[in-house]
């Protein structure tokens, strides 16, 4: 073919994989304006099946990008977990029955799992991207990728396109391929991702000999515990029931051991194991309870489980693997689709920043120490989870301690990012409960100028902007106010403070998003408003008291339920969510010291 | 032009005017299956200014056809009242700052006012009937209007089609007029209604010499109160500041009496008051704090206020009028908009249950005497509540106590219907706080199944069913089993019953929802689920417990707080969610006869 023919372009960022993980990354990076590209092999999306298990943090994080209504709209709430053992007449025993999630009840605004397939979620983002003009293309195969340079000079400028892939259109088999230039690359083409191959990554972990079938039915039965997760003795191991959106439900079912296994190839066989196969193993562990499938099944899979982490999550940050790229264990606590997911939410903030010449493209770097962490925390997670279901006679109390002492890990808001650039413990004690590498709490706050109260994660939107919460103290104590005017002008005045961290041409509000939260009452705060300085009341949606709603509904002890020190501190919430760094009022160099190691001194 | 050119054509519901009522209607009807058309005579819908105000009962309305959501989203929530004085010292003095809505705090599950221009109301209505194929014809002139026939024999059929109605499309003046003819004409054309004049219907009432203004504008101020509601007084009576979507502020101004008034003609001259005038009464009243608009004003009206009703809302009730076309009054309390949409919300599914032929066509005089009642009330409450703000001097105190008497009016939850075909009240004593004649309070009971708490209203969709809640008692005791299992035996049988209104071919539930609430423990529940009879358990989406939530959060003491008799009560409720009929276990026959009244018997 005359190379006259083929078509070069050059994007910022092409994502390879369009499933929960790359739309998540897609989505993120089309609202922040960022030019992006996502291709996917498949001709369609994912229809049927697939991931199904949303996690309260990951609603969370979904709420940040204007995106949870349809969840709560669509998905199913799984609320109550149940426990059976083989009861000693024969037949099953309830054990216990418990709250699905195991954290306290008000530590999220979503204590329970949310089950919607996998294309449901998909469509979410598919429809929010359309708003900006981005769609996925399909079905395009890519057939090389290489980093084309090692040159330092040329892989720390963020404006030059280092990556080299090529496409085919497997729609047009007869066009040329087309190569792209980009300046980063993320594949996110799941658990046998080609990308991950092609830059010979391996994964490190063992594949465990634990064999499980998965099933989804409409079903019939008289089990009336059918519409909570219900966990079952089997001969085999264990039989989880997840309800599903509409009447569906879920079965995850242990196999015996090896069941399946193609004895010459090693690998599972789908014409030795079928979805009556799973299906008889889950109609026995439900007797004396009766159990069909009111039609076929709508989608069944069989599986071998791996617990096993990419050695490596970029090549010199400029190529990313996420996802199931990167990470595989069982999906028994549901986490697959939730990590994949937060893994690119973790990104695509990183990326924007680092495209648009804000930050050092060091910041890249805090993508695998943070997510890595991560995956290994989940892989370690996993080896103690799931063989407690592999047990035959596994007792109902062993499974629920399980599930509570991993309640952080599995509901997603227990997860903590390590020490780095941008997690910096330092001053902790000044807000003991905003946990420097955690996401921020719930916790209501309410809006002096109309006294509407707000959760303060619905103030945390996805925008890629640093939110600065300005905890004053009670800025109707004269001294606080002053106290407040200074750091106003001290920090966040134009020529000083944070101001150097803003590009030429922009205001301070494009990078950072000042929220005020004072300690005085609701009724009060009207009489001293005006003396805030402007930087702290940029807008009247920008100051909030730590007081109840004027019906004393909602709100209040923000700083005792943070324990934030009343004499005024500042709080760094990065752009996903997770706080990132605190400094009182008398040590505000905290943060430009803080900013300076990743952000760019505008000039 | 020779007949033969005419167009006829035929429609089941004609609806002459799309604002707010006719919308509410059309939406209503097309959703429920009706072939309805919209006419208006405005080439373009609403932009800007007009009514604005959304009152608590009207957002639980507007989420029982599931268009809540988006309100919510857009509009701004008014929280806080605040009411002024002169200071002594000159200037204005904070006399009181409490909640707006002046109703117990959980009476609503939406404590508070709504506000959001007309236009996005209206496009909340137009985007959900578009998904089902209906859309507003424009501009289209109506020119004559007649019902063609007396002879009751023809009026009494739902299938004939006796009003005729000329219409001139206003884009192709040189076509021929079309001729519809409808089976029944709302007109909710407004004040102004050209269906109310061509069908010589006099409006009842008094033209008031008070003059108001009304300015829309992004206000520049340093009064702290701006985003709440204001009462202020100003040298010509009062000026009302509301806070809108945005950035935005309405002001609602008491003008000179007779300000703007021509002398010859008696009305008012938009020549003579302009928005400059009504602007300066507000900066005058509002010294000491400045305020300005930011850019020149997006809306502004005068008017004077008249408090009429119309004599009739109905020709035969086959031509019906609706809103401001039937009623008018002051603007003060933000009662129009809402007035309006729930007069077509009581209207609608009368309509939908007459034109399939299930309900008796009487059923629709209960519209004129149930939204008569409702406009008398409101004019009555309007001629006690305008002159408050006309007073120069008037006291906080008066301002107060006049909003909280008329609380529940103003935010629509305390409005009664009249006892009628469809209103009675014999045996309210079964269950005291479901009150016959008014909307179901606010109760969060939990469904059975999965543990997901409801608030009883998100239950009661508009969907022209009548929910029947089941209340059994509880259902672990075997005597209140017992009594279930008679109650579905006896009155939801095939061939007993209420399936005699059930129109042949369709299932119970096309006419009845039944709605199972056990005063059971959630944990227990699982534990005779089972025995329920299969009426009373139609899927698992319809069995409640009186109970908390599996997190102890939300739930629980609904029979104390409705006053249910435990002993086992059905309550019927409307389609448009009012109390219409109670019935204990052992009277059932009292809901034959209700229901026998306005519904036909299949043969």
């Amino acid at each position: 073919m005359p190379p006259s023919s083929t078509k070069n372009s050059q994007v910022d960022v092409l994502i390879i994989g369009a499933g929960p993980s790359g739309l998540m990354a897609g989505n993120a990076l089309a609202k922040a304006g960022i030019n992006v590209r996502l291709v996917d092999i498949k001709p369609v999306p994912v229809l049927v099946g697939q991931a199904d298990g949303i996690q309260p943090r990951t609603l969370e994080v979904l709420q940040s990008y204007g995106l949870a209504q349809r969840v709560l709209a669509e998905g199913f709430q799984m609320r109550i977990a149940t426990f059976f053992e083989p009861s000693p007449s024969g037949g099953l025993e309830l054990k216990d029955i418990v709250p699905d999630v195991r954290i306290p009840a008000l530590a999220t605004h979503y204590p329970y799992e949310f089950l919607l397939h996998q294309g449901g979620i998909e469509a979410i983002f598919l429809d929010s991207m359309k708003t900006v003009g981005v769609e996925v293309e399909r079905p395009i195969e890519p057939t090389s990728i290489q980093l084309t340079t090692n040159d330092p000079e040329v892989l720390k400028d963020p404006t030059s396109h280092p990556v080299r892939v090529t496409l085919k259109n497997l729609n047009a088999p007869d066009e040329p391929e087309e190569v792209v230039h980009a300046k980063f690359v993320l594949g996110s083409d799941g658990a046998h991702s080609w990308v991950r191959k092609a830059l010979d990554i391996t994964m490190i972990g063992d594949q465990t000999d634990s064999v499980w079938g998965v099933i989804d039915i409409v079903p019939v039965t008289d089990f009336p515990y059918i519409r909570c997760k219900a966990v079952i003795p089997a001969n085999s191991g264990t039989v989880i029931n997840i309800p599903r959106e509409g009447d569906k439900t879920r079965l995850y079912v242990q196999m015996k051991e090896k069941a399946g296994i193609d004895e010459g190839t090693g690998r599972l066989d789908k014409n030795k194991l079928g979805p009556d196969d799973i299906l008889n193993v889950v109609k026995e562990s439900f007797h004396p309870y009766s159990l069909k499938a009111a039609e076929e099944c709508e989608w069944w899979t069989i599986y071998r489980v791996g617990q096993r982490v990419a050695e490596k999550f970029t090549i010199n940050e400029r190529i990313f693997i996420s996802g199931d790229a990167c990470h595989t264990h069982s999906p028994k606590a549901g986490q697959g689709m939730n990590a994949s997911m937060n893994d690119t939410h973790n990104l695509a903030w990183k990326l924007a920043h680092v495209l648009r010449g804000w930050a050092d493209i060091s910041l890249l770097k805090t993508y695998e120490i943070e997510r890595r962490k991560y995956a290994e925390d989940l892989i370690n997670f996993d080896k103690e989870f799931a063989p407690v279901f592999a047990k035959k006679a596994v007792s109902h109390e062993e499974v629920k301690k399980t599930f509570e002492k991993f309640g952080g890990m599995t509901s997603g808001i227990g997860i903590q990012y390590p020490p780095c650039a941008i997690v910096d413990a330092e001053n902790q004690h000044y807000a003991k409960n905003l946990v420097v590498g955690k996401r921020v709490p719930p916790q209501t706050i309410v809006r002096s100028a109309d006294g509407r109260p707000f959760e303060v994660q619905e103030l945390l939107f996805a925008d890629t902007r640093f939110k600065l919460l300005i905890f004053t103290g009670d800025v109707l104590v004269p001294e606080q106010m002053k106290k407040a005017r200074k750091v106003a002008d001290e920090l966040l005045t134009e020529g000083k403070g944070l101001s150097k961290f803003v590009p030429p041409g922009k205001d301070l509000s494009a990078v950072f998003d000042v929220l005020t939260i004072s300690k005085t009452k609701l009724k009060m705060m009207f009489s001293v408003v005006n003396d805030l300085p402007k930087a702290l009341n940029s807008h009247w949606t920008k100051v909030f008291v730590d007081d109840k709603d004027i019906l004393e509904l909602y709100g209040g002890n923000a700083y005792n339920n943070y324990e934030v020190d009343p004499a005024g501190v500042v709080v760094v919430v990065r752009p996903d969510g997770y706080v990132g760094k605190i400094a009182p009022f008398d040590s505000l160099d905290d943060l430009d010291s803080y900013f300076a190691s990743f952000l760019k001194v505008s000039s």
